[in-house]
């Protein structure tokens, strides 16, 4: 069943049984509109039963084209930004091995990044490292025109050229793009570059599920069909009940909703595993632009425990009181280590000799979320059973339902981001861009 | 002269001259309580005159067994937390290569860091990625019984053990510890590991200019004398210079200060180049650790554009108005990349060919400060003049020095860490560890 459970215990002093009731009917109404498509943002609901569709054959088809890359190359470039970054990402990290890039001669295909960011530095040293590489590339973008990721893949089309020759480099490039216009669909039909596609009706921050994440994860060699199966049976559990008591996802976006309400702006997401470190990345995108708007909304922050414990720490504890904690917790590990015994016992951790880590560190998560609370940090735990593709389909999707609910509580269109366009609009004036005015 | 700049343009609305002005003879006393050592946590100012006071010799000294690690291993692993961690972390990844763990070949010692965390399936990746390397460890802890870091020592002393034998392996580690007491410090005594002294007027997060930054630096090739040259040169401008219109780092500290009243409890600082990330990371520990406390203190964030912009852009541009945003930028990369020219612009790119990247970063940079100040976030830019060793000495000491004198400006004492202890006391009642009682 559901790989995800909550823990309000420490909770309790701020909200009660009677407050999360009296919001159901207003989460019953929210529940509705969303699947009914009545409410704000209505065009861009195609990730709402996104997994539920998602048929054994397209799922084929991103795994051939997978294979496909697999045979072809050591190093796969994906190329994008913002959700189509973020997702691919953050499943290749909590999936992967932490050195992943580093462990050569396991034969499986490296994946790198790039067109996240206009650093000449990160791209000239992407370069190095991809020197010995048989490289593919899969740019992702809906228009082909973003700057960042349009810059990376020029730059990395004329390696790929001058290292391949131009009809050969051709064949090493898979594109995700909208499936009917733009610059990137263009050029794709122009070059027959494989193509996948971006539904019309799925934002950036809620496609990790579409071909923009699943097919970085397969070349990865992440069970896709298995991220996809997670994500469903969420999907499942999320549309036939709306009642806080089954649903998770609503569970945790009204206690979010509340909390704000409350007087709590920040939202700190803290882990214990650092593999949970791009999926906490992935969420501050999803929760920070569906609910930043209209002067409101919380600052979604993120910190990785025990790490952070000894820097943040001391705020989380005892600073301003602007802030709920909502931990992310894996039940297991992948791998089991222990603690060994010593006969010099200077360190005095004999007491814990032949305990394994995942011990200790819950005693730390449970030390921490008692001593935040006394602090006055209400906290919150998401139980995540296992480091798992089903598992991680369940998490995307959850968190995708929570922030969704969050945003029509706090009632703002969840799935718009006129904000964003600002800062680009000042850039392309600066770069005189043709058809852009002077900067002011 | 200096490599650090700041500007103050997009602040104009909300603070000027006659404020600022207002608040130097503040400013003068709280120096002076600095140098003559009379404000609070006045046992811990070392780090104050710490470059000028660090002579050629025990440079030298950082610097012999530095190659002495490299001629011995192709990877050292640091052991460590918080600020036994971060700084050299920071230094690391500020100055060296982005995959420099990657590039194999270019007979560079790589650098790994384990004891942040209590993660088994970071440390059995992390014994994966080392299987083929010649390892050295370098344990750092003031009392060596840190959970953490003496978690991991004990599982890589163990390693060491089998794979080089009891004897060899003793000649693997060196240590950074307290000069008199604790267990480290016991234990390299009786095992005659080769040790360096953590200053006992040297908290952790001001220790980066101390051996347990210094050391991890000149292993990865950095060039410590040019850091404290670097961190010298600004100390002698805040030692002399009281004064805000020639100190950039009791400038900046103010102006946290005048934002933080002013009802911005939140300081996003923002970089434009991947390398900053940990270097942003061990601000979050200065700047939160040593003003978070009282129930006050500023909570510092991060974000790395362009990246963030397709993330928590829209936040920042329009939600919830208790930020404001500190660009750290860089004023030349350390390589240099051109736009190339295509004979297809479909990407529409052409009027950007022949310009470097930096050039469209720079332009980035300026829409978005433009376009948040709009929209309702004071910001203000820290410029670094390059990546290179001096310039990093500057910038750690300005940082200390800005937050402590924060710090004063909020009535907190900028060294201590109270909070710090709550948790691990509950841990080690839960774990029970001997002399704890029972969680509560």
């Amino acid at each position: 069943m559901t790989h995800i459970s909550l823990d309000l215990e420490n909770l309790k002093h701020i909200t009660d049984t009677q407050e999360l009731n009296a919001m159901q009917p207003e989460v019953d109404r929210m529940h509705q509109m969303l699947e009914r498509g009545e409410g704000q943002g209505s065009d861009y609901l195609g990730w709402l039963h996104l997994p539920s569709g998602t048929t054994p054959d397209s799922i084929e088809v991103i795994q051939k084209a997978a294979r496909n890359i697999q045979e072809r190359c050591t190093a796969l470039i994906v190329i994008g930004i913002g959700g189509s970054y973020l997702g691919a990402k953050a499943a290749v990290d909590f999936i992967g091995h932490t050195f992943s890039n580093q462990i050569s001669g396991n034969g499986k295909t490296k994946i790198y990044f790039a067109g996240q960011n206009i650093s000449s530095d990160y791209l000239s040293d992407l370069l190095d490292a991809i020197g010995d590489e048989d490289i593919c590339l899969n740019v992702i973008s809906k228009s082909g025109t973003t700057t960042e990721p349009a810059i990376a893949f020029r730059i990395l089309k004329e390696y790929l050229e001058k290292k391949y020759g131009a009809e050969k480099a051709r064949q090493r490039i898979w594109v995700t793009t909208d499936q009917a216009k733009g610059a990137l669909k263009s050029l794709a039909d122009a070059q027959g570059y494989p193509q996948f596609v971006i539904p019309d009706d799925v934002g950036g921050r809620y496609s990790v599920l579409t071909p923009v994440g699943l097919l970085p994860m397969a070349v990865a060699g992440i069970d896709i069909a298995a991220v996809i199966e997670g994500a469903r049976k969420m999907e499942e559990l999320c549309t036939v009940q709306a009642n806080m008591g089954e649903n998770p996802a609503y569970l945790y976006s009204v206690i979010r909703y509340l909390l704000y309400s409350k007087g709590f702006p920040l939202e700190l997401m803290a882990s214990f595993h650092p593999a949970f470190g791009t999926v906490m990345e992935w969420w501050k995108q999803l929760a920070g632009e569906s609910e930043g708007k209209n002067l409101r909304g919380i600052f979604p922050a993120s910190v990785q425990y025990t790490t952070d414990l000894h820097s943040l720490g001391q705020w989380v504890q005892e600073g301003n009181r602007i802030v709920f904690e909502t931990f992310i917790l894996l039940d297991t590990s992948s791998r089991q280590l222990e603690i060994p015994q010593f006969d010099n016992d200077d360190d005095g951790l004999n007491y814990l000799a032949g305990k394994s880590l995942d011990f200790v560190n819950d005693k730390a998560y449970k030390g921490t979320a008692m001593a935040h609370l006394e602090g006055g940090v209400p906290n919150l735990a998401i139980h995540l059973k296992e480091r798992s593709a089903e598992a991680l389909g369940q998490l995307f999707y959850f968190f995708e339902r929570a922030v969704a609910l969050t945003g029509y509580l706090c009632r703002v269109n969840p799935f718009d981001q006129p904000g964003v366009e600002f800062y680009k609009k000042n850039m392309f004036a600066l770069l005189k861009k043709p058809g852009y005015g002077k900067g002011n």
